[in-house]
Protein backbone atom coordinates (compact mmCIF):
# COMPACT_ATOMS: atom_id res chain seq x y z
CA UNK A 1 0.00 0.00 0.00
CA UNK A 2 1.33 3.36 -0.72
CA UNK A 3 1.02 5.80 1.59
CA UNK A 4 1.64 9.78 1.87
CA UNK A 5 2.41 12.27 4.40
CA UNK A 6 2.58 15.95 5.18
CA UNK A 7 6.21 16.62 6.97
CA UNK A 8 7.72 19.63 8.70
CA UNK A 9 10.91 20.67 9.96
CA UNK A 10 13.53 22.84 11.20
CA UNK A 11 16.32 22.26 8.79
CA UNK A 12 18.82 23.76 11.03
CA UNK A 13 20.34 20.52 12.68
CA UNK A 14 20.06 18.86 9.52
CA UNK A 15 22.04 18.24 6.88
CA UNK A 16 19.33 18.56 4.34
CA UNK A 17 16.40 16.20 3.00
CA UNK A 18 18.71 13.10 1.33
CA UNK A 19 19.85 10.67 3.03
CA UNK A 20 24.04 10.53 3.42
CA UNK A 21 26.07 7.74 5.37
CA UNK A 22 26.71 9.04 8.44
CA UNK A 23 24.73 12.44 8.11
CA UNK A 24 21.53 13.61 10.24
CA UNK A 25 19.10 14.10 7.56
CA UNK A 26 15.12 14.65 7.60
CA UNK A 27 14.72 11.33 4.89
CA UNK A 28 17.17 9.46 7.12
CA UNK A 29 14.92 10.19 10.07
CA UNK A 30 12.14 9.29 8.20
CA UNK A 31 12.99 6.23 6.48
CA UNK A 32 14.54 5.30 10.45
CA UNK A 33 11.30 5.76 11.75
CA UNK A 34 9.75 4.11 9.17
CA UNK A 35 11.86 0.47 9.71
CA UNK A 36 10.97 0.62 13.38
CA UNK A 37 7.34 0.99 12.94
CA UNK A 38 7.11 -1.62 9.94
CA UNK A 39 9.89 -4.05 11.06
CA UNK A 40 11.28 -3.84 7.55
CA UNK A 41 13.36 -1.06 5.60
CA UNK A 42 11.30 1.28 3.96
CA UNK A 43 12.18 4.00 1.69
CA UNK A 44 10.92 7.60 1.91
CA UNK A 45 10.62 9.65 -1.09
CA UNK A 46 10.04 13.51 -0.85
CA UNK A 47 8.27 16.04 -3.27
CA UNK A 48 11.76 17.37 -3.80
CA UNK A 49 15.48 17.73 -2.07
CA UNK A 50 15.80 20.38 0.27
CA UNK A 51 19.35 22.03 0.91
CA UNK A 52 21.11 21.89 4.94
CA UNK A 53 19.97 24.64 6.74
CA UNK A 54 16.51 24.56 4.67
CA UNK A 55 13.30 24.52 6.44
CA UNK A 56 9.68 23.12 5.32
CA UNK A 57 6.35 23.83 6.85
CA UNK A 58 4.71 21.81 4.43
CA UNK A 59 7.29 18.86 2.40
CA UNK A 60 5.17 16.00 1.31
CA UNK A 61 6.96 12.72 0.95
CA UNK A 62 5.61 9.11 0.15
CA UNK A 63 6.33 5.08 0.68
CA UNK A 64 5.11 1.61 0.52
CA UNK A 65 4.34 -0.43 3.51
CA UNK A 66 2.36 -3.31 4.92
CA UNK A 67 0.08 -2.38 7.69
CA UNK A 68 -3.01 -2.67 9.67
CA UNK A 69 -2.99 0.99 11.28
CA UNK A 70 -5.66 3.13 9.62
CA UNK A 71 -3.48 5.76 7.24
CA UNK A 72 -4.77 8.79 8.92
CA UNK A 73 -2.91 7.60 12.03
CA UNK A 74 0.18 6.77 10.95
CA UNK A 75 1.11 10.41 11.26
CA UNK A 76 1.13 9.85 14.94
CA UNK A 77 2.92 6.80 15.62
CA UNK A 78 5.47 8.23 13.48
CA UNK A 79 5.82 11.30 15.28
CA UNK A 80 6.28 8.97 18.70
CA UNK A 81 9.66 7.74 17.11
CA UNK A 82 10.36 10.95 15.55
CA UNK A 83 12.94 13.68 16.77
CA UNK A 84 11.10 16.95 17.95
CA UNK A 85 12.86 18.89 14.72
CA UNK A 86 10.85 16.46 12.24
CA UNK A 87 6.88 16.13 12.25
CA UNK A 88 4.41 14.37 10.33
CA UNK A 89 1.13 16.75 10.12
CA UNK A 90 -0.76 13.82 8.42
CA UNK A 91 -0.86 10.77 6.30
CA UNK A 92 -3.24 9.26 3.94
CA UNK A 93 -3.17 6.54 1.72
CA UNK A 94 -2.55 6.94 -1.88
CA UNK A 95 -3.11 5.50 -5.46
CA UNK A 96 -0.32 2.61 -6.36
CA UNK A 97 2.42 4.13 -7.87
CA UNK A 98 1.09 7.95 -6.81
CA UNK A 99 4.67 9.42 -6.72
CA UNK A 100 4.72 12.71 -4.75
CA UNK A 101 7.81 14.38 -6.77
CA UNK A 102 6.78 13.85 -10.42
CA UNK A 103 2.83 14.29 -9.55
CA UNK A 104 3.63 17.56 -7.52
CA UNK A 105 1.62 20.15 -9.79
CA UNK A 106 2.92 23.50 -7.59
CA UNK A 107 5.25 24.51 -4.92
CA UNK A 108 5.71 27.89 -2.93
CA UNK A 109 8.70 28.63 -0.98
CA UNK A 110 9.38 31.24 1.00
CA UNK A 111 12.50 33.20 1.77
CA UNK A 112 12.87 35.77 4.81
CA UNK A 113 16.00 38.12 5.49
CA UNK A 114 16.29 41.44 7.40
CA UNK A 115 18.11 44.38 7.07
CA UNK A 116 19.27 45.63 10.93
CA UNK A 117 22.04 47.23 13.01
CA UNK A 118 23.63 43.79 13.61
CA UNK A 119 22.36 40.32 12.99
CA UNK A 120 19.36 39.88 15.25
CA UNK A 121 18.56 36.66 17.67
CA UNK A 122 15.29 35.97 17.06
CA UNK A 123 16.13 35.41 13.67
CA UNK A 124 19.33 33.38 13.49
CA UNK A 125 17.31 30.09 12.48
CA UNK A 126 14.99 31.94 9.77
CA UNK A 127 16.08 34.70 8.91
CA UNK A 128 19.31 36.39 6.33
CA UNK A 129 20.90 39.47 7.13
CA UNK A 130 20.82 42.03 4.83
CA UNK A 131 23.49 44.64 4.45
CA UNK A 132 21.09 47.57 3.60
CA UNK A 133 17.56 47.76 3.84
CA UNK A 134 15.47 47.13 0.42
CA UNK A 135 12.70 49.39 -1.66
CA UNK A 136 10.13 46.76 -1.93
CA UNK A 137 8.61 48.80 -4.50
CA UNK A 138 11.35 48.37 -6.78
CA UNK A 139 11.78 44.50 -5.88
CA UNK A 140 8.17 44.00 -6.68
CA UNK A 141 8.38 45.70 -9.92
CA UNK A 142 11.39 43.25 -10.96
CA UNK A 143 9.80 39.99 -9.32
CA UNK A 144 7.54 40.50 -11.89
CA UNK A 145 9.68 39.78 -14.84
CA UNK A 146 10.08 36.19 -13.27
CA UNK A 147 6.58 35.65 -13.35
CA UNK A 148 5.66 33.05 -16.59
CA UNK A 149 7.12 29.89 -18.13
CA UNK A 150 10.89 31.11 -18.91
CA UNK A 151 14.24 29.58 -19.29
CA UNK A 152 15.55 30.10 -15.74
CA UNK A 153 19.34 28.19 -16.93
CA UNK A 154 20.63 31.31 -15.28
CA UNK A 155 19.24 31.01 -12.18
CA UNK A 156 20.29 28.22 -10.81
CA UNK A 157 23.76 26.88 -8.74
CA UNK A 158 26.87 26.57 -11.96
CA UNK A 159 27.56 23.04 -12.30
CA UNK A 160 24.04 21.66 -11.83
CA UNK A 161 22.37 19.87 -14.26
CA UNK A 162 18.52 19.43 -14.90
CA UNK A 163 16.82 17.69 -18.40
CA UNK A 164 15.15 20.98 -18.90
CA UNK A 165 15.73 24.39 -17.35
CA UNK A 166 12.54 26.07 -18.43
CA UNK A 167 10.43 26.47 -15.37
CA UNK A 168 7.06 28.15 -14.59
CA UNK A 169 6.48 30.71 -12.04
CA UNK A 170 3.09 31.68 -11.13
CA UNK A 171 3.61 34.26 -8.74
CA UNK A 172 6.07 36.18 -7.00
CA UNK A 173 4.82 37.90 -3.61
CA UNK A 174 7.03 40.90 -2.06
CA UNK A 175 5.95 41.59 2.19
CA UNK A 176 7.87 44.01 3.79
CA UNK A 177 7.65 43.61 7.86
CA UNK A 178 8.85 46.31 9.91
CA UNK A 179 11.26 44.54 13.11
CA UNK A 180 12.31 46.56 16.36
CA UNK A 181 15.72 48.31 15.03
CA UNK A 182 14.76 47.00 11.09
CA UNK A 183 13.06 45.96 8.20
CA UNK A 184 12.13 42.46 7.20
CA UNK A 185 11.51 41.23 3.70
CA UNK A 186 9.68 38.02 2.64
CA UNK A 187 9.49 36.79 -0.60
CA UNK A 188 7.56 34.06 -1.12
CA UNK A 189 7.94 32.43 -4.70
CA UNK A 190 5.12 29.95 -6.26
CA UNK A 191 5.93 27.91 -9.35
CA UNK A 192 5.19 24.63 -11.28
CA UNK A 193 8.99 23.30 -10.02
CA UNK A 194 12.88 24.72 -9.27
CA UNK A 195 16.13 24.41 -10.33
CA UNK A 196 18.83 23.94 -7.97
CA UNK A 197 19.20 26.91 -6.07
CA UNK A 198 16.75 28.65 -8.14
CA UNK A 199 14.58 30.57 -5.60
CA UNK A 200 17.69 31.52 -3.28
CA UNK A 201 19.23 32.90 -6.93
CA UNK A 202 15.78 34.72 -7.34
CA UNK A 203 15.80 36.01 -3.55
CA UNK A 204 19.32 37.10 -3.68
CA UNK A 205 18.75 38.61 -6.84
CA UNK A 206 15.50 40.58 -5.40
CA UNK A 207 17.68 41.82 -2.49
CA UNK A 208 19.91 43.26 -4.31
CA UNK A 209 17.44 45.20 -7.01
CA UNK A 210 15.85 46.81 -3.37
CA UNK A 211 19.00 47.97 -2.59
CA UNK A 212 19.73 49.29 -5.72
CA UNK A 213 22.86 47.41 -6.40
CA UNK A 214 20.95 45.84 -9.78
CA UNK A 215 18.33 46.57 -12.11
CA UNK A 216 15.62 45.35 -14.00
CA UNK A 217 18.37 44.78 -16.88
CA UNK A 218 19.84 42.55 -14.97
CA UNK A 219 17.22 39.88 -15.24
CA UNK A 220 16.35 40.51 -18.87
CA UNK A 221 20.18 39.94 -19.72
CA UNK A 222 19.93 36.47 -17.36
CA UNK A 223 17.07 35.13 -19.41
CA UNK A 224 18.94 35.60 -22.58
CA UNK A 225 22.23 34.86 -22.16
CA UNK A 226 21.63 31.87 -19.55
CA UNK A 227 24.46 32.98 -17.41
CA UNK A 228 24.51 32.78 -13.66
CA UNK A 229 26.99 35.50 -13.46
CA UNK A 230 24.31 37.76 -15.09
CA UNK A 231 22.80 37.69 -11.86
CA UNK A 232 23.69 38.50 -7.64
CA UNK A 233 24.94 36.15 -5.01
CA UNK A 234 23.35 33.29 -3.76
CA UNK A 235 21.10 33.15 -0.54
CA UNK A 236 21.91 31.57 2.66
CA UNK A 237 19.70 28.18 3.08
CA UNK A 238 18.71 29.26 6.67
CA UNK A 239 15.96 31.97 5.26
CA UNK A 240 14.32 29.52 3.09
CA UNK A 241 11.48 27.81 4.09
CA UNK A 242 9.13 25.11 1.98
CA UNK A 243 5.90 26.08 2.51
CA UNK A 244 3.53 23.83 0.76
CA UNK A 245 3.46 21.11 -2.10
CA UNK A 246 -0.14 21.30 -4.08
CA UNK A 247 -1.12 18.41 -6.31
CA UNK A 248 -4.65 18.59 -8.44
CA UNK A 249 -6.37 17.42 -5.22
CA UNK A 250 -6.31 17.62 -1.93
CA UNK A 251 -3.93 14.71 -0.50
CA UNK A 252 -4.73 14.74 3.03
CA UNK A 253 -8.80 15.47 4.76
CA UNK A 254 -7.48 17.84 7.84
CA UNK A 255 -4.57 19.62 6.52
CA UNK A 256 -2.46 21.45 3.96
CA UNK B 1 27.78 59.19 32.05
CA UNK B 2 24.74 57.47 31.28
CA UNK B 3 23.98 55.11 28.06
CA UNK B 4 21.09 53.39 27.20
CA UNK B 5 20.62 49.95 25.00
CA UNK B 6 18.50 48.51 22.76
CA UNK B 7 18.98 44.90 23.30
CA UNK B 8 17.38 41.80 21.18
CA UNK B 9 17.44 38.45 22.90
CA UNK B 10 16.50 35.05 22.22
CA UNK B 11 15.39 33.88 25.97
CA UNK B 12 15.57 29.93 24.85
CA UNK B 13 18.73 29.39 26.44
CA UNK B 14 18.65 32.41 29.11
CA UNK B 15 17.35 32.13 32.93
CA UNK B 16 15.38 35.26 32.01
CA UNK B 17 17.04 38.68 32.57
CA UNK B 18 17.78 39.08 36.33
CA UNK B 19 20.84 38.07 37.34
CA UNK B 20 21.42 34.90 39.42
CA UNK B 21 24.70 33.29 40.82
CA UNK B 22 25.43 30.17 38.37
CA UNK B 23 22.36 30.93 35.48
CA UNK B 24 23.10 32.26 32.33
CA UNK B 25 20.97 35.42 32.37
CA UNK B 26 20.77 38.25 29.96
CA UNK B 27 22.08 41.41 32.43
CA UNK B 28 24.62 38.76 33.62
CA UNK B 29 25.85 38.45 29.91
CA UNK B 30 25.25 42.32 29.55
CA UNK B 31 27.22 43.03 32.89
CA UNK B 32 30.22 40.70 32.18
CA UNK B 33 30.42 42.50 28.92
CA UNK B 34 30.17 45.76 30.30
CA UNK B 35 32.88 44.87 32.87
CA UNK B 36 35.13 43.42 30.03
CA UNK B 37 34.69 46.90 27.72
CA UNK B 38 35.19 49.45 30.87
CA UNK B 39 37.66 47.13 32.92
CA UNK B 40 35.26 47.89 36.09
CA UNK B 41 32.49 46.27 37.54
CA UNK B 42 29.19 47.87 35.90
CA UNK B 43 25.33 47.44 37.14
CA UNK B 44 23.49 47.09 34.04
CA UNK B 45 19.10 47.78 34.56
CA UNK B 46 16.49 46.73 32.19
CA UNK B 47 12.90 48.63 31.52
CA UNK B 48 11.29 45.03 33.44
CA UNK B 49 12.49 41.60 34.20
CA UNK B 50 11.87 39.05 31.33
CA UNK B 51 11.34 35.45 32.67
CA UNK B 52 13.03 32.54 31.86
CA UNK B 53 12.38 31.23 28.09
CA UNK B 54 10.66 35.10 27.33
CA UNK B 55 12.44 36.94 24.27
CA UNK B 56 13.08 40.63 23.33
CA UNK B 57 12.82 41.93 20.44
CA UNK B 58 13.38 45.59 21.55
CA UNK B 59 14.31 45.48 25.54
CA UNK B 60 16.20 48.52 27.13
CA UNK B 61 18.46 49.38 29.60
CA UNK B 62 20.82 51.90 31.24
CA UNK B 63 24.42 51.81 32.87
CA UNK B 64 26.67 54.42 33.84
CA UNK B 65 30.17 54.17 32.48
CA UNK B 66 33.00 56.58 32.20
CA UNK B 67 34.34 55.81 28.10
CA UNK B 68 35.89 57.84 25.48
CA UNK B 69 34.00 55.45 23.04
CA UNK B 70 31.77 57.62 21.25
CA UNK B 71 27.92 56.53 22.61
CA UNK B 72 26.72 55.69 19.11
CA UNK B 73 29.42 53.14 19.08
CA UNK B 74 28.78 51.20 22.32
CA UNK B 75 26.97 48.84 20.48
CA UNK B 76 29.43 47.59 18.26
CA UNK B 77 31.52 47.12 21.14
CA UNK B 78 29.12 45.19 23.64
CA UNK B 79 28.29 43.08 20.12
CA UNK B 80 32.15 41.82 19.91
CA UNK B 81 32.15 41.14 23.56
CA UNK B 82 28.73 39.30 23.54
CA UNK B 83 27.13 35.39 22.95
CA UNK B 84 25.47 35.17 19.31
CA UNK B 85 21.96 35.03 21.05
CA UNK B 86 21.85 38.53 22.80
CA UNK B 87 22.65 41.89 20.23
CA UNK B 88 22.85 44.63 21.00
CA UNK B 89 21.11 46.94 18.21
CA UNK B 90 21.56 50.87 19.62
CA UNK B 91 23.48 52.83 22.02
CA UNK B 92 22.91 56.61 23.60
CA UNK B 93 23.75 58.98 25.87
CA UNK B 94 21.21 59.63 28.29
CA UNK B 95 20.45 61.86 30.65
CA UNK B 96 22.15 62.03 34.10
CA UNK B 97 19.70 59.83 36.49
CA UNK B 98 17.31 58.67 33.47
CA UNK B 99 15.79 55.23 34.66
CA UNK B 100 14.86 53.11 31.72
CA UNK B 101 12.48 51.56 33.87
CA UNK B 102 10.90 54.04 35.90
CA UNK B 103 10.12 56.72 32.81
CA UNK B 104 9.26 53.56 30.40
CA UNK B 105 5.69 55.29 29.43
CA UNK B 106 4.39 52.54 26.87
CA UNK B 107 5.18 48.50 26.69
CA UNK B 108 3.76 46.56 23.71
CA UNK B 109 4.45 42.49 24.24
CA UNK B 110 3.19 40.25 21.41
CA UNK B 111 1.93 36.29 22.32
CA UNK B 112 2.13 33.95 19.63
CA UNK B 113 0.49 30.43 19.36
CA UNK B 114 -1.11 28.30 17.44
CA UNK B 115 -3.47 25.05 16.71
CA UNK B 116 -2.09 22.27 14.06
CA UNK B 117 -1.93 18.30 14.50
CA UNK B 118 0.71 18.49 16.88
CA UNK B 119 3.85 20.79 18.41
CA UNK B 120 5.57 22.17 14.94
CA UNK B 121 8.88 22.03 14.92
CA UNK B 122 9.06 25.46 13.48
CA UNK B 123 7.37 27.06 16.15
CA UNK B 124 9.19 25.21 18.78
CA UNK B 125 11.18 28.02 20.36
CA UNK B 126 8.40 30.96 19.88
CA UNK B 127 5.08 29.56 19.66
CA UNK B 128 2.98 27.76 22.15
CA UNK B 129 0.81 25.03 20.80
CA UNK B 130 -3.03 24.91 21.42
CA UNK B 131 -4.98 22.03 21.56
CA UNK B 132 -7.70 23.72 19.76
CA UNK B 133 -8.17 26.26 16.56
CA UNK B 134 -9.51 29.57 17.93
CA UNK B 135 -12.40 31.90 17.07
CA UNK B 136 -10.66 34.99 16.51
CA UNK B 137 -13.58 37.11 16.45
CA UNK B 138 -14.12 35.67 19.79
CA UNK B 139 -11.11 36.80 20.99
CA UNK B 140 -10.89 40.29 19.71
CA UNK B 141 -14.52 41.01 21.52
CA UNK B 142 -13.40 39.87 24.53
CA UNK B 143 -9.76 41.46 24.27
CA UNK B 144 -12.07 44.89 23.87
CA UNK B 145 -12.88 44.05 27.75
CA UNK B 146 -9.47 44.89 28.84
CA UNK B 147 -8.38 47.86 27.49
CA UNK B 148 -8.36 51.06 29.51
CA UNK B 149 -7.69 51.80 33.14
CA UNK B 150 -8.53 48.56 35.62
CA UNK B 151 -7.52 46.36 38.63
CA UNK B 152 -5.68 43.49 37.04
CA UNK B 153 -5.12 42.25 40.45
CA UNK B 154 -6.42 39.01 38.69
CA UNK B 155 -4.49 38.47 36.06
CA UNK B 156 -0.81 37.79 37.61
CA UNK B 157 0.83 35.43 39.30
CA UNK B 158 -0.65 33.98 42.76
CA UNK B 159 1.90 35.34 45.12
CA UNK B 160 3.29 38.15 43.43
CA UNK B 161 3.31 41.25 44.92
CA UNK B 162 3.25 44.81 43.22
CA UNK B 163 2.68 48.42 45.05
CA UNK B 164 -0.49 48.81 43.05
CA UNK B 165 -2.16 46.47 40.76
CA UNK B 166 -3.88 49.09 38.72
CA UNK B 167 -2.71 49.32 35.41
CA UNK B 168 -4.09 50.91 31.47
CA UNK B 169 -3.72 48.60 28.71
CA UNK B 170 -4.07 50.52 25.83
CA UNK B 171 -4.51 48.18 23.10
CA UNK B 172 -5.08 44.53 22.11
CA UNK B 173 -4.78 43.02 18.88
CA UNK B 174 -5.71 39.92 17.62
CA UNK B 175 -4.18 38.28 14.07
CA UNK B 176 -5.12 35.08 12.64
CA UNK B 177 -2.34 33.48 10.87
CA UNK B 178 -2.69 30.58 8.20
CA UNK B 179 0.07 28.10 9.13
CA UNK B 180 0.38 24.39 6.76
CA UNK B 181 -1.37 22.51 9.00
CA UNK B 182 -2.91 24.64 11.12
CA UNK B 183 -3.72 28.14 12.55
CA UNK B 184 -1.53 30.89 14.62
CA UNK B 185 -2.42 33.82 16.60
CA UNK B 186 -0.78 36.80 17.49
CA UNK B 187 -2.00 38.83 20.68
CA UNK B 188 -0.36 42.31 20.61
CA UNK B 189 -0.60 43.75 24.20
CA UNK B 190 0.65 47.49 24.65
CA UNK B 191 -0.17 49.28 28.21
CA UNK B 192 1.60 51.77 30.53
CA UNK B 193 3.26 48.68 32.40
CA UNK B 194 1.87 45.72 33.44
CA UNK B 195 2.11 42.62 36.65
CA UNK B 196 3.88 39.62 36.80
CA UNK B 197 2.95 37.12 34.43
CA UNK B 198 -0.06 39.59 33.37
CA UNK B 199 0.41 39.23 29.76
CA UNK B 200 0.82 35.59 29.90
CA UNK B 201 -2.37 35.39 31.93
CA UNK B 202 -4.45 37.82 29.66
CA UNK B 203 -3.43 35.33 26.37
CA UNK B 204 -4.44 32.25 28.46
CA UNK B 205 -7.70 33.46 28.73
CA UNK B 206 -7.90 35.32 25.62
CA UNK B 207 -6.98 31.69 23.97
CA UNK B 208 -9.70 29.95 26.16
CA UNK B 209 -11.99 32.29 24.88
CA UNK B 210 -11.19 31.64 21.72
CA UNK B 211 -11.99 27.86 22.33
CA UNK B 212 -14.93 28.39 23.59
CA UNK B 213 -14.22 27.30 26.74
CA UNK B 214 -14.58 30.39 28.59
CA UNK B 215 -16.96 33.66 28.03
CA UNK B 216 -16.45 37.70 28.63
CA UNK B 217 -18.08 37.15 31.76
CA UNK B 218 -15.05 35.10 33.14
CA UNK B 219 -13.42 38.29 32.13
CA UNK B 220 -15.69 40.91 33.89
CA UNK B 221 -16.27 38.37 37.10
CA UNK B 222 -12.23 38.39 37.39
CA UNK B 223 -11.77 41.87 37.65
CA UNK B 224 -14.91 42.24 39.99
CA UNK B 225 -13.09 39.53 42.37
CA UNK B 226 -9.28 40.27 41.72
CA UNK B 227 -9.09 36.54 41.95
CA UNK B 228 -6.61 34.77 39.63
CA UNK B 229 -8.98 31.69 39.57
CA UNK B 230 -11.62 33.14 37.62
CA UNK B 231 -9.52 32.65 34.63
CA UNK B 232 -7.48 30.26 32.52
CA UNK B 233 -3.73 29.14 32.89
CA UNK B 234 -1.03 31.05 32.28
CA UNK B 235 1.17 30.65 28.58
CA UNK B 236 4.35 28.75 28.15
CA UNK B 237 7.10 31.61 28.17
CA UNK B 238 8.53 31.02 25.16
CA UNK B 239 5.63 32.09 22.79
CA UNK B 240 6.32 35.88 24.66
CA UNK B 241 8.17 38.30 23.22
CA UNK B 242 8.67 41.73 24.56
CA UNK B 243 8.35 43.74 21.38
CA UNK B 244 8.92 47.50 22.24
CA UNK B 245 9.77 49.66 25.37
CA UNK B 246 8.38 53.34 24.61
CA UNK B 247 9.31 56.94 26.29
CA UNK B 248 8.33 60.39 26.15
CA UNK B 249 10.69 61.06 22.85
CA UNK B 250 12.84 58.64 21.03
CA UNK B 251 16.25 56.82 22.82
CA UNK B 252 17.79 56.08 19.83
CA UNK B 253 18.56 57.63 16.27
CA UNK B 254 18.55 54.97 14.35
CA UNK B 255 16.45 52.34 15.51
CA UNK B 256 13.36 51.77 17.58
Amino acid sequence: MRYVMLVSYDGTEFCGWQIQPGKRTVQGELERAAAALFGVPVSVTGSGRTDAGVHAAGQVCHFDAETNIPAERLCLCFDRLLPPDVRVLASAAAEAGFDCSRRAKRKTYVYFAYHAPCELPLYSRYGAFLKAACDADRMRSAARLLIGEHDFAAFRALGSSAKTTVRTVYSVGVEEIPLCGGRGYRVAVCGNGFLYNMVRVIAGELFAVGMGLRGEEDILRAFATGKRECLAGTMPAKGLTLLAVEYGAPLFQNAN
